[in-house]
């Protein structure tokens, strides 16, 4: 018998609709039953696409997470410091996971209180972030993952040849090897041969599955794992999401919706803007991690057919309720090019009542409230008042900051950036825009002076 | 005898100009000699608003710091743990100095590296922020700084009721007093009646500055002094870029061409989006906090004449080298609608040497290099790969990543949206916007039934 699935977020598109926006902004019937057929010919190509193992990433809620598991539990026991090398898809998803799921503070907490070693992420090659660190970490007390899906990127290799030199000036290069832990390609690539030729444990990322795809792999998993974090939980909410989808009419799927109506907003309004505005500090991460899928995936400039297009919306990141004070004037009274995507969170943890109050004015009437509700209040206030300014913002709700959420909202953005690919007719998957960057960096490199 | 003024940063807007983009992209002579006319009469409007007075946080460079820094030597020697409560400009020019002058991993220091307390920033009304720190912290040992320019910012305010209650119900409310230091106006607010009545040391913001131009008054100064930053460098960098701008011709003055040629950007080729692209990790916050000024200043719906508008770039903050790997293909490829406003660095700080290399490919190529010219090397290659692609873009160069230089950019990034806000002809320094939102939290607070 199997159990009933517990819908693991909730999503709400009412106010980019002409009934609440007026029809000059909102999409109204005449655009949306047509959009109907749309969306259903979109799903039969993606059943049909996965079937045929053309989204690997798609199936990762069902893996198997016993080695990444096992591996993660001897770092946990042996070392006192975890540090990760990467860029891009091989740091984003796993920076995302330890801000949605741990204390800001994590690192200052006592190792008892944390139960596995402290956390740091290296995703630049700036002096001023690996220097301090240096200084900070004893070496023989770390451990360093290295995570690079082609097993070459410079950046991350450039930091591994410090790392590894650092790691064995202190402790000698055959003890060295049991302070590295390679997440790369199975089969090809630099550090994989690196990795072979030095004994360093490796984890795998499946071939098919590219960078900003790759949070639910090991690259995010096993870092989250070090840290504690339920991962299986995580794969649940993934994979709850998953049935929901599969289960649930076009109608009210969610992801399919969220990637007709953006490519809606961006091809017949202009707007070329999404801001995601997570009321939830720890969410910043998951935010960054969107910029990427939504900005590398969609941001293209010829379509399948190799027509010159230009498509894509910009990724903007703004916090609540901080931005308010930030943000928020240019949203409510600049140009009508953009929409703003909230992610809620629905059970505050840790929540904070407010003492008695004594004084006047709007502060008196936190008296009774929490920290929490006001949060929540900020959320619903600036919904309420974009919308009532004309401002196209969707919103999607998590029942709470916890592993099956977050799971769940990392597979909902994938397969709406899948979905936004199709309607854009692009390939989401690739990255050719930045090959030239790479070929001059080279050529720099080549030149024997200096810069 | 007066000394010889060194210039703190450089701007380089060559490649927005139609010799380098080609017409259709870039300004041109046709343009630009106008403009050059224009510009000459902002300048003159400019001077004349500041000889009345109507700038003052111009004249900030040349305050006496004697007050601020007898307060911070007070709670360096008296306080383990310095907490600041504050939103929007409150926080983020605070935020952007630690970033900017300290090591990412401060807080981690000894206290002897570090001379000082550790430092925290709550910007958000969020428990899981709050939560953590007061099991963290011991109340006896901390020193809360309160900072709203008005003096009853609603999160601010929550904020210290909670922090209140926590340090009293720890030391007894007598002893309570001595642990906060209040940031507001001199004469208005309910927090300067509180700090009146409670006994609480205060540092005033000047009455006609508000918060986004707001960090060179104690507001940024003070915890800056409090950890060890050297603010009387900091006010000379903006004072002899102040110099600079009044001594220097129009043709040659940054701030005013930046302010024009975004503007003429915005409303001639609809690049509705500008985004900071700092090469150093450290300049983060810095690119926050322009999102901040940008944002809020010129995001209007109406202009002087009470003309609708709806004017304002929307700004997107990018870190290189890392975004190279999320954003830059949407850069490369995408819309033609933004601007890349790079800023670099030019003497890197506790740079690292590669070790001899004996892998091949292009990992190969940074034997005999380091990482910091890595990152310099990288900066210069997507500058060249985004001008090839006729992509718009600019660059500020700091000397070095110190108080002299960060001074200068913020004073830079200042005088440069107020020129921006007089093209637009908007009003720079209000945000009508966000009032109704406001009015919304309140209604909403109002009710007595949770949400």
């Amino acid at each position: 018998m199997e159990n009933k699935v517990v819908p693991p977020l909730r999503w709400d598109f009412s106010n980019m609709s002409a009934e609440v926006l007026g029809t000059a902004d909102g999409i109204n019937d005449s655009a949306r039953s047509p959009a109907l057929q749309l969306l259903d010919e979109a799903r039969k190509c993606f059943e049909e696409d996965r079937k045929k193992g053309r989204f690997p990433f798609l199936e990762l809620p069902y893996q198997s997470t016993e080695k990444i598991k096992t591996l993660a539990e001897m770092v946990r026991e042996r070392f006192d410091n975890f540090v990760l090398l990467g860029i891009g898809g091989s740091a984003l998803g796993p920076i995302a996971l330890q801000q949605a799921l741990h204390s800001p503070h994590y690192n200052m907490l006592s190792r008892d209180q944390r139960g596995g070693p402290k956390m740091f992420f290296i995703d630049n090659v700036d002096p001023s972030e690996v220097a301090p660190l240096f200084e900070l970490l004893d070496p023989a007390r770390t451990v360093v993952n290295v995570v690079t899906k082609s097993g070459g990127t410079l950046e991350t290799m450039a930091l591994f040849l410090l790392f590894k030199d650092w790691v064995t000036k202190h402790v000698g290069s055959r003890a060295a090897r049991n302070h590295f832990i390679a997440t790369t390609d199975l089969n090809k690539g630099a550090l994989r041969k690196i990795a072979q030729e030095e004994g360093y444990p490796t984890l795998d990322i499946p071939e098919a599955i590219g960078g900003r795809y790759s949070v639910l792999t090991p690259v995010g998993l096993f870092p989250a794992a070090v840290s504690g974090i339920d991962i299986d939980a995580l794969l649940k909410g993934a994979a709850d999401l998953d049935q929901v989808f599969q289960k649930g009419p076009t109608s009210e799927n969610g992801a399919i919706w969220g990637a007709y109506l953006h490519y809606w907003s961006s091809t017949q309004k202009k707007r070329n803007i999404l801001v995601t505005m997570p009321y939830a500090e720890g969410l910043n991460g998951i935010a960054q991690w969107f910029g990427q899928i939504w900005a590398e995936s969609l941001g293209k400039e010829k379509d399948l057919s190799g027509k010159k297009v230009s498509t894509g919306q910009t990724p903007v990141v703004a916090v609540g309720a901080t931005d308010q004070h930030s943000q928020l004037q240019l949203y409510m009274e600049g140009p009508m090019d953009k929409t703003i995507q909230f992610i809620s969170v629905e059970a505050i943890k840790d929540d904070l009542s407010f003492p008695p109050i004594k004084a006047e004015g709007t502060i008196a009437l936190l008296d009774g409230r929490s920290l929490g509700e006001l949060l929540q209040i900020e959320q619903l206030a600036i919904e309420a008042s974009l919308t009532k300014a004309g401002r196209p913002n969707c919103k999607i709700t998590l029942p709470s900051l916890d592993p099956h959420s977050v799971g769940a909202l990392f597979y909902f953005f994938e397969v709406q950036t899948v979905y936004a690919g199709r309607f854009y007719q692009i390939n989401a998957f690739d990255q050719p825009g930045v090959e030239a960057g790479k070929k001059i960096i080279k050529k720099l490199l080549l030149r024997k002076n200096r810069l």
